[in-house]
């Protein structure tokens, strides 16, 4: 048994118009049925308590240090607090809520780089509140990169979507369609995918994993007729990794390497951009997939939802994300 | 009972160095097991003779006209036959067979334009062997709208992959990823959805069907901060659309939208490019997808697969979606 299994997951509670809390407390709720390790939120207690009563939810909560959140789990929610005033508004961006919830993150990230808790998991943020309060980072993953600053050198993170053993790398994310093709080298597809044959080593206990690189073309170019990228830029990135000693194969035609039996033939799959790589997990694993991030000195684990305004406050958003990412977070951070 | 129920389909035997006649063989030799509809091969007698023999198939095979497919059916297969000689070659293109392939095309197309024949159920072709001999298409499938010209007039031919209910429409097909936003134009997915919504009507007996449109970008352009084309393309031709009397909706994020119980409430929905359209249907359905083109003067199905040459003249293939296929021409055909 390894010492990270008597350490509290931490979970940054996001944004408080979002449906973030609304999942944590209606899971804490059923944590005998759910068998959830231990975890404690990072937050404000103030209004988790109100955002509890309205969800009609009786939860004991109590505000601790995480090195006290064993002992309080079975019968009360262990919170971090992070003091400061947020209505329980839900849907609606209280601005006095972004300085809190930056903090909570903050907070959450250096407990578990100083090993105080096992992995962190994060509810989700809305940045345009974040934006107004002088948060200046693309989004959640960056900003987490920046707290991990070493010297001059910020880590490079890599979003991974996994659900069971399927796992997908989407190489450019939130970028228009027309952008992808130049957004495409061999440096990137080299330095993504020796993160991931590292992490995966390393979080997975995977050793010398197999990953498939789909091609950018329909077909993967089908010998250069269509597109030249897969011959040009995919595939001499490709010899390089093998040359690193790193098991890649392919370009391979995407439309055919997500069929399950085939994807599970891969440890992960590198796509080459958001939709090749979304669509298939979110057709195989709608409402279940977990977002890892690789390439952070911790664990990071978060549902592959957004903050869903419009359900926040209502016991009507799936919980069953926000759970893998929970279990997923427990899974790794054990082996 | 419509007079359809009592023609056959044809079915034309592709490129015989592949998989084609295979499929077809090993299919009519579980004709009782599979509840096959009558069909008649259009292809070369002696060479599907000699593939029977390799595959160890004992089909007792008779060349007739289509009238008299419903006779024989039960207990041998009817061949329309395309003289000429074609040697039993897997994997190996045969100079001579070039013309034979075209001609067992363009008679299945005659014969069910004439109405003597349901359906046209195509098996793959290999467009290289067949540019060898002067074919002049960019595919199989506008070589079929070539042979549908009236006056001045070719159709435009839309492919639309299908598995149960569940429908998707490529709106660009074989074109590089790079140049896909500059190929959709309000034109075309007017054109394309108008020529979607009267052929689900008219084939699938579905009044007033309900169309997705997927967005191009990231979340469909997430209010025009990834990309422009989901709000100045797309959208506008959404709404003319509507004014026509359409029921198309979107543009949807293309990632959630092909969750089942999502897709599942569209009747069709159209996809930008090669693979949002094939991605999503392979890994639900992988071997049984079928291809059918619309906007055509007759039904017409095909396997969603190529001519798989490594596994020609073997029993590896999978009959899966050619079986589809024949089954959902006959399934058309009798709406």
């Amino acid at each position: 048994m390894s010492k990270n299994q008597k350490l509290p997951l931490a979970i940054s509670f996001g944004e408080p118009a979002g449906i973030g809390s609304d999942l944590i407390l209606r899971l804490f709720a059923k944590r005998k049925k759910h068998t959830l390790p231990v975890f404690i939120v990072y937050g404000n207690l103030a209004f988790l308590k109100a955002r509890a009563k309205r969800l009609g939810l009786d939860i004991e909560m109590v505000a601790c240090a995480p090195e006290n959140a064993v002992e309080h789990f079975a019968n009360r929610l262990p919170i971090m607090d992070i003091t400061g005033e947020i209505a329980d508004t839900p849907s609606e961006i209280n601005k006095n809520s972004a300085p809190i919830v930056i903090e909570a993150i903050r907070r959450a990230v250096g407990d578990v780089k100083a090993g105080i808790c096992s992995a962190l998991v994060t509810a989700p943020i809305n940045k345009a509140a974040l934006y107004n309060a002088g948060f200046n980072h693309p989004g959640h993953t960056e900003f987490l990169a920046s707290l991990c600053v070493e010297g001059d050198k910020t880590p490079t993170p890599v979003m991974m979507l996994a659900h069971k053993k399927y796992r997908t790398i989407p190489l450019t994310i939130h970028v228009p369609l027309s952008d992808v093709a130049k957004l495409i080298s061999q440096d990137t597809i080299i330095e993504t995918t020796t993160i991931v044959a590292k992490d995966l080593e390393k979080r997975f206990g995977i050793s010398n994993p197999k990953i498939a690189i789909a091609g950018l073309n329909p077909h993967a170019g089908e010998n250069a007729s269509i597109g030249l990228e897969d011959r040009d830029i995919i595939a001499p990135a490709i010899e390089q990794l093998q040359a690193q000693g790193i098991d890649a194969i392919g370009p391979l035609a995407a439309d055919t390497l997500f069929h399950p039996p085939h994807w599970a033939q891969y440890d992960a799959v590198i796509a080459m951009y958001h939709d090749q790589a979304l669509i298939p997990i979110k057709t195989l694993a709608f409402d279940k997939g977990v977002n890892i991030t690789l390439g952070l000195p911790f664990i990071r684990t978060s549902p592959d939802h957004g903050t869903a305004f419009d359900l926040a406050g209502t016991k009507k958003a799936s919980v069953k994300s926000m759970l893998a990412a929970i279990k997923m977070a427990k899974k790794m951070s054990n082996e």
